[in-house]
C-alpha cells in the first residue's frame, strides 16, 4: 500500500512539475501607444489574409497587438481600466485567449501578462480551415456570461458577438499597420474547441483569429 | 368629378413635389485615403462620449466618415468592392443609413453618395437617451437578412451583430482621429426605429451610433 501511494505521489508530482515547466506566465512589455501608420493609411490596407508564415512575433510586437485589441487605454485606479474596444454597459465580458505552438494563454490586460492556461498546442483547434496551425499564434474570442449581469440569454449572444467585433477590428487593423497577417474565423468548431481550451459553461467562444506574418 | 380628380391631383403633385424639393441625394467627395492620426495614438484616444454640440460636419469630414466606418478600400472592377471592415462570407449585409435633421439617407458606399430615404428627423428615434437629438447625424446599422444565403437565422443574427462591430470600431477610431465625439447604441427601441425608417420585414436595427463634435 506504501509503495503505491509513493507512486502515486510520484506520478502526481512529476506532472505537475512538468506541467509548470512548459508553460509560465509570459511578462508583457510596455505597449508602444505612440506609433503605426496614419489612421486612413491603415483602413485603405485593411484586409483579410490566409497565408501565414511561420515567424514568430516579438514580445514587443505582441504585447503592442494585445494592447490594441483591447488594453486598458485609461486606467481607472483599483479598477480594469478602460479599454481600446467598447463593450455593453462596460461588462469587458470578451477575453482574449492567445494559442501558440508551445500552449494557450489568457490576456490579463489590466496586468499586462499573458497567464498560462493549458501546455497543448490548440492552433489547429481554432479553424476548420487548414491554414491556423501555420499561423504562430490565434487569438481565441471567449465571452463570459456571468460578467453579464442580469440581459438574458438573446442580449447576451447579441452583445458579446457585437463586442468581439470591436476588438477584431482592432486587430485587422494593428496588423495592416505593422504589415501583419490576419483574418477573423467565425467557421469554427466552437463546442470542440471550448472542450479543448477546458472552458466554463457560461464561457462561450465567439470568434478566432490567427496572426502572424505574411508568407512571401 | 372632373374637380375632385383635380383636387387630387393637385394634391398629390404638390407632396411629390414638396418630397423632392426637401431631400436630395448628397454627392459624397473623394475620401482622403491617407491622413488621420497615427493608429496607436488613436486606440489611445478611443473612447464613447455622449455630449454633443450642434455643429454639422463638412461634406469631406462626412464622406471620410463613411469611408472609414466602410467604404471601398479595394474596388473590384463591376462589383460592390472590397471594404474597410470585413463581413462573414462577404456578404456585405449591414447597410449604414445616417439620420440628420433633415432627413433619413441610405450610405452607397460603391457609388460614394447618400441616398435620400425619408425627409424626416429620426434622430430622437435612434436611441432611447436624449443626447442622440443633440447630434448632427446618427448613423444606423441595418442587416439585411436576404444577403445573407442560407444561413439559419440564429446565424444571421450572430454576424449581422460581429459584422456591424468591425463598422462601428472603425467609427470609433475615425472620431478619435478626427476630436469627434461618438458612443454606440444597442440601448435603441429597434422595432420602432424600423417602423419609422420603413424597413423591410428582412432588415434589422442591429446598432446606432451618433456622432458629432463634442460640446465644450
Amino acid at each position: 500500500m506504501k509503495k503505491i501511494l509513493f507512486v502515486l505521489s510520484f506520478i502526481l508530482i512529476c506532472s505537475a512539475v512538468s506541467f509548470g515547466q512548459k508553460l509560465k506566465p509570459i511578462k508583457l512589455l510596455k505597449p508602444q501607444m505612440e506609433g503605426g501608420k496614419p489612421l486612413m493609411q491603415v483602413l485603405k490596407a485593411r484586409k483579410s489574409s490566409r497565408v501565414f508564415s511561420k515567424k514568430k512575433l516579438s514580445v514587443q510586437m505582441l504585447s503592442n497587438l494585445l494592447w490594441a485589441a483591447c488594453g486598458v487605454n485609461r486606467p481607472v485606479a483599483g479598477k480594469t481600466g478602460k479599454r481600446t474596444a467598447p463593450s455593453a454597459c462596460n461588462w469587458q465580458e470578451i477575453d482574449i485567449y492567445v494559442a501558440f505552438a508551445k500552449g494557450l494563454y489568457l490576456y490579463d490586460a489590466a496586468a499586462n501578462i499573458l497567464k498560462p492556461v493549458l501546455a497543448k498546442d490548440l492552433r489547429a483547434a481554432a479553424g476548420i480551415q487548414k491554414f491556423t496551425k501555420d499561423a504562430p499564434l490565434n487569438l481565441i474570442f471567449v465571452t463570459n456570461f456571468s460578467r453579464m449581469g442580469r440581459a438574458n440569454k438573446k442580449s447576451k449572444e447579441f452583445y458579446s458577438a457585437t463586442d468581439t467585433g470591436f476588438i477584431s477590428q482592432n486587430v485587422y487593423l494593428f496588423c495592416a499597420s505593422e504589415g501583419l497577417a490576419t483574418v477573423v474565423l467565425g467557421y469554427v468548431n466552437k463546442p470542440m474547441l471550448a472542450k479543448k481550451m477546458g472552458l466554463k459553461s457560461d464561457q462561450k467562444v465567439i470568434l478566432t483569429q490567427p496572426v502572424g506574418y505574411p508568407e512571401r
